[in-house]
């Protein structure tokens, strides 16, 4: 791993899930931000150090050569590992790893052990996906895709943000999803002025926009898509912020090619919504990787500094808030490719072009 | 809070979701380990740090007199409020904040602030349930006995794990929950003999044993039922170590009141397996608490020091794991009452006592 080299350091306790899945196999506590199951990883071997009670999960999971210990006090455990191996420079996952650990670490390594912080050096490990990781994505994209066009088949007035969420989880379940990747968010009338949002019991009524954002896992990899549906016909402020809000994203969007930086993609969208008065309304970054996590790198806002690569697959997903009314959001998964781009979620847009 | 006073501190930055919610009562990322979205409970006042996009939502759930503030960089506003406050004695969750986050912190302040560690201190602040969350946990563990009744009917031999769990996801939603509060273990055959397991694609045969353990969330509140059924009829096997699970849990059922350690009632549950002779089928404590989090305090397990409470509510979940042929999980939750306990999950148990 690159990481070690450019640190000096023996070894990597990489405690993220998601790099621990990428770098071993072992899925456990794959949607958490941290864990106490981590990988030690060296330049000539890796053990997995786990719950004692995920040791057979984990030898069910892991790839190749990879020996699995269980801990009962982690930091103890981590320690004798450390003494074992003769490892004097560790490198810890810093960005995640506990304060708490990394100070009980410290205490418990002796002096000669010298603590290097592994910063965001490995949030590239798995900034370009491969084939195998990109089908998986169109799977869960396309499973997304047919959940969010059922459910518009099926809301209406009368419903609650609530009994939407559970019936659009239903289907997710029902049509093969491993698992959620996020709290589906159903954000209707003004409550869609809230990009986050968590269902309520308020109470679907005509002319209300309503934000739909959602994900599942498939084979261990996320999708995310969001679609703003009207409630009977859409009125004339709907019309007017969805067609701005779709202008943002195809500008983005023909401008995703290797070598582009991400800003200004970010920058196109921003600038369609601010030439027809819209700039107050813009209330986050247009977009951020997806894969392994629901968020991860690159990060697709006005002040990134990452440049697209082949491989990248990140969401583009402009969006026009109004407190005072309501919002829009639309949302899909890019991949950048050689010739530039391909778009992988494909649930239909509504076409507003004849309304009123 | 008194653990302000304990500590000698002019605030805590409460950062572990399920605290933060507790105290302002904004669900974001509830199930997470950590998060950015951090609460600055003062003497006189508590201040809420978002994600900006997250303003909105939280102004929606929080109680009282709550300031909402977003932050773009969490640290760089963090220090201004701190400043801005005067606060001198600033407590860190550092059982769940980033080494990287309470670093930034420490490098960013001036020094005549000083931090110190919140250590376990908020960990008894959510363990005795009041009426209100007792309530919820009720509904919240009848909506999952259901599903498991429900899934007892469908669950047959030619089902793969992984299609019997998105089944009982389904069932899960159809009949009102909010969420899951974990990922579903359906572990079958050999399976069943690793305590926590990620749904495969291996078929379930007759004579398998598979043990279930699932759990939602309604209305914030987590519940988490386990049974174990058999494909087919029971084996002798099945039978005899289904019988010494049963016979292990009414053991630590029967000792629960206020007053009782803890160590006592995990000690009775393991000494029923000792005098049977499987005691080297035991691989894990007897439980843990449940509330907003699906683990958090009291620990039951037999070196625990946690002394039962009127309030607390736990999983007693005795299992027996045999990796060459499988494994048997009952799991219930308790609630410790003044007369002694009620339990609050009641999906059947199977009645073997006139089996082969």
């Amino acid at each position: 791993m690159s990481a070690l080299e450019a640190l000096g350091a023996d070894v990597a306790i990489v405690a993220t899930p998601a790099n621990r899945c990428y770098l071993t196999g072992f899925t456990g506590d794959l949607g958490a931000a941290s864990t106490r199951d981590v990988a030690f990883i060296a330049r000539d071997r890796t053990i997995l150090l786990t719950y004692p009670i995920h040791t057979g999960w984990a030898a069910s999971e892991v790839i190749e050569r990879i020996e699995i210990r269980g801990h009962r006090d982690w930091l103890a455990s981590a320690v004798e590992v450390i003494a074992e191996q003769g490892w004097l420079t560790v490198a810890i996952d810093d960005a995640v790893m506990s304060h708490a650990s990394a100070i009980g670490l410290r205490t418990l390594l002796p002096e000669a052990v010298t603590l290097v912080d592994l910063g965001s050096r490995l949030s590239a490990l798995r900034v370009r996906k491969d084939d195998d990781e990109l089908a998986a994505m169109q799977r869960s994209a396309l499973l997304t895709d047919e959940v969010l066009f059922d459910a518009s088949g099926w809301i209406k007035a009368g419903m609650t943000e609530r009994s939407v969420a559970r019936r659009i989880n239903e289907t997710f379940y029902r049509l093969g999803a491993d698992d959620l990747a996020f709290t589906v968010i159903v954000a209707s009338g003004p409550n869609a002025a809230k990009p986050h949002h968590r269902p309520t019991d308020r109470v679907l009524v005509a002319g209300d926009p309503v934000v739909i954002d959602l994900g599942c896992r498939l084979d261990r990899y996320c999708s995310d898509l969001t679609r703003t549906l009207s409630v009977g016909p859409p009125t004339d402020r709907f019309v007017t912020l969805y067609n701005a809000t779709l202008a943002s994203r195809d500008a983005a969007v023909a401008l995703i090619e290797p070598g582009r930086p991400a800003k200004d993609v970010a920058a196109a969208a921003n600038e369609v919504a601010r030439k027809l008065g819209f700039g107050d309304l813009l209330m986050h970054g247009l977009g951020h990787g997806v894969g392994l996590q629901i968020h991860e790198a690159p990060a697709i806002h006005e002040t990134s500094e990452d440049v697209l690569e082949v491989g990248m697959v990140f969401s583009v997903e402009p969006g026009l808030y109004d407190p005072a009314w309501g919002g829009i959001r639309i949302e899909d998964v890019v991949v950048v490719t050689e010739a530039g781009h391909e778009v992988i979620t494909s649930a239909p847009k509504l076409d507003l072009s004849a309304s009123p």
